[in-house]
């Protein structure tokens, strides 16, 4: 016999700028299943879960939910809290309370982790409860899928603007570092080298978290490269460092996640080009435009991400719980998938780093293999809007709160 | 009897996403008037002409010229050279080494200002020679112009990124302050505004060089807004500066202009708004992205930006000399112009700053008249190109030099 009750759905962490199109597949799935009686949406994430901040997505109208599926970053607002187990006691407390029998939690692997944790604890109470991974992350570092949600439109804007700045600088005759988003993984950094037609065009040089170069080996790569173009650009993972750690790179400021906010690799390094070269070296961050800028979105990212969303739904309701969808890739090009599942605990805590077969020999670059993994995550969008596109929001009908107010 | 002889062309200073459709309709234009013998590209602006570094634009194929009309930033290459005396006498030596009876210089006011000093000196010289400027700037400050073309295209680059980060801001419920180009003049930040569809969508608070604020106000105003939506989103030209210059918001380095190195005025912004609200506050700088990121190229400024390409060498061929093309508004939207023309001394070491008029009387935003004034500037290209454009460059056919080299 089907479990029938509430379900609930939060988005978590950096926002994407295919994110919602997972909401709306998630929304436009359990439309169809009877047995899902009110559909909750988590206000800011954890943080709506724990006060209690729920909207009634099945009041929404169709055509504004299937609008907001081309919204870049979360429709129903986003959270970086971590959920200790206190929260984590609350959020049951709260599932319980409002008869919440199915969650969808659309993040990273922290939110992996947390829904991992949500899972054992409905356990511990026997409250039957379905608890299904949604994955979001323009870093592409979630293991056990070939590709996270996010990744294929932020590379396609990684690669772009790297494009364009290389134009920029090929006109100058100067040289140009690019910041790219990337802590641990250099995915989306090495995205960037899609832009290239031919060894002239920039990227030249692309460094990523994954290798530790020598300063004096970056030095050499740059002159090569200035020598022979007269132009240099490289793109560099906010969380690259050198072998030797001789330069600081990063800023003393930590986000709610206790993360140290990363930035100033760029800025650091074309000093040092500057510098050494004598030729007049800047730097550009493309920043929080990575994640969100959506004349970049993929066609192929915008269908991974609806697909996870809609998949976790119909599994959900099937019986599956405590897992995470995946994508599993049945074609290159075009690109064709198919939605399985992991579980929760084998995603979580996990980084998916850059596998060796995708650097370069010399460690400054990308390989063939690289590319052709990429490539087709980052088809264009089928159909651009005219004009300056307007983005609407839900009209977020609110539920209802049934418990006493939480202090966080 | 018309002149006959050889023409050249240059590109100045900072590249814009339509600065070679200008080119284009220059060689274009060249082609079909029998009286220009060959077409001299110069290599890096005002550089190759003191250097004798042109290459033959007739000997380029035809098709590659017409897609070079898409690359965005300068396809011949650009300069920030401000010639001086010497540097202008040199530059009239080298025309008439090579009988260069046309000019044509894409660029501001700067360029504007060469170029006059230039068709002085070719009278000075009795070597008769028709000067044209082309305007070309992303700040949109020339004089006498209704538009210049690199506008519409930065002007729709900025408000979609402001558009994005704001929804990103919007999903975390956090401030943001976005950082546009802007020195003296704040037409691109105030662009920023055309991405609003209703009063709670960002930016909330435009503030451009026009304007002297009071830092006490400025705090009030940010109070306000997130008080009422739950995030704040900023949009401030590079050039802003309060009333009491109490903020230190631009860097010690020099460019090659001798101007100051804008940049930090958001990052000082930012810093303020996060310790007075409590919540934190981010900021962006698209950076070199406005005046690259061909993704966000308006078909209107493609055409203008075409137009006076065009123009120039139709005017220069009928005797016209010593004026820049303007663009002269003959309807508002949809958008259609003429050319025109002003005296090249009527715009040197002109800035066209914001009219009163399209400043709120809050001196934070801007006024219907701004909207209106811009929005038809700013429409999409119509035909966008799948997957990663290629940007093809010129074969460059070089040009043998006739004179000793220069020493600069």
């Amino acid at each position: 016999m089907a479990l029938e009750g509430n379900a609930a759905i939060g988005q978590s962490g950096g926002p994407t700028m295919v994110i919602n199109a997972s909401l709306v597949g998630a929304i436009e799935a359990a439309r169809e299943i009877p047995q899902i009686r009110r559909f909750y949406g988590a206000v800011h994430g954890m943080d709506g879960v724990l006060h209690e901040r729920f909207i009634d997505l099945f009041r929404e109208n169709d055509e504004l939910v299937e609008e907001i599926r081309y919204r870049p970053s979360a429709a129903l607002g986003t959270s970086r809290i971590k959920p200790d187990e206190a929260d984590l006691k609350r959020a049951m407390k709260v599932f319980m309370a409002h008869n919440i029998r199915y969650l969808f939690y659309i993040g990273g692997d922290d939110s992996q982790s947390a829904c991992h944790l949500l899972s054992e604890l409905a356990k511990s109470h026997d409250w039957e409860m379905n608890i299904i991974g949604i994955p979001k992350t323009i870093d592409n570092d979630l293991v056990l899928t070939d590709a996270c949600p996010g990744f294929g439109s932020a590379a396609r804007l990684a690669a772009s603007a790297v494009q364009y700045v290389s134009c920029d600088a090929e006109a100058f005759g100067n040289c140009e570092v690019v910041e790219i988003m990337g802590r641990n993984a250099g995915w989306l950094t090495a995205a960037t080298a899609l832009g290239r037609d031919e060894p002239r065009d920039g990227p030249h040089l692309v460094y990523v978290p994954e290798v530790t170069v020598n300063p004096d080996k970056f030095l050499g790569d740059c002159h090569s490269v200035y020598d022979e173009y007269g132009y240099l650009v490289i793109a560099v993972s906010e969380g690259f460092s050198f072998a030797e750690s001789e330069i600081a790179t990063t800023s003393e400021k930590v986000d709610e996640f206790g993360h140290t906010r990363l930035g100033g690799v760029a800025e650091a390094l074309s000093d040092m080009v500057e510098e050494e070269l004598g030729v007049r070296c800047r730097f550009d961050r493309p920043g929080n435009m990575q994640r969100s800028f959506a004349l970049a979105q993929s066609q192929v990212d915008l269908d991974i991400a609806y697909a996870v969303g809609d998949d976790a739904v119909r599994r959900a309701c099937r019986g599956e719980t405590d897992v995470m969808i995946t994508i599993q890739r049945k074609n290159d090009d075009p690109y064709e998938f198919e939605c399985e599942t992991t579980s929760l605990s084998s995603v979580a805590g996990q980084t998916r780093c850059l596998p060796d077969e995708y650097i370069n020999d010399e460690q400054n670059g990308v390989t063939e293999a690289y590319l052709e993994y990429a490539r087709p995550l980052t088809t264009p969008r089928e159909y651009y809007p005219s004009g300056l596109p307007t983005y609407p929001r839900f009209q977020k009908f609110p539920i209802e709160p049934k418990l006493e107010a939480y202090e966080r």
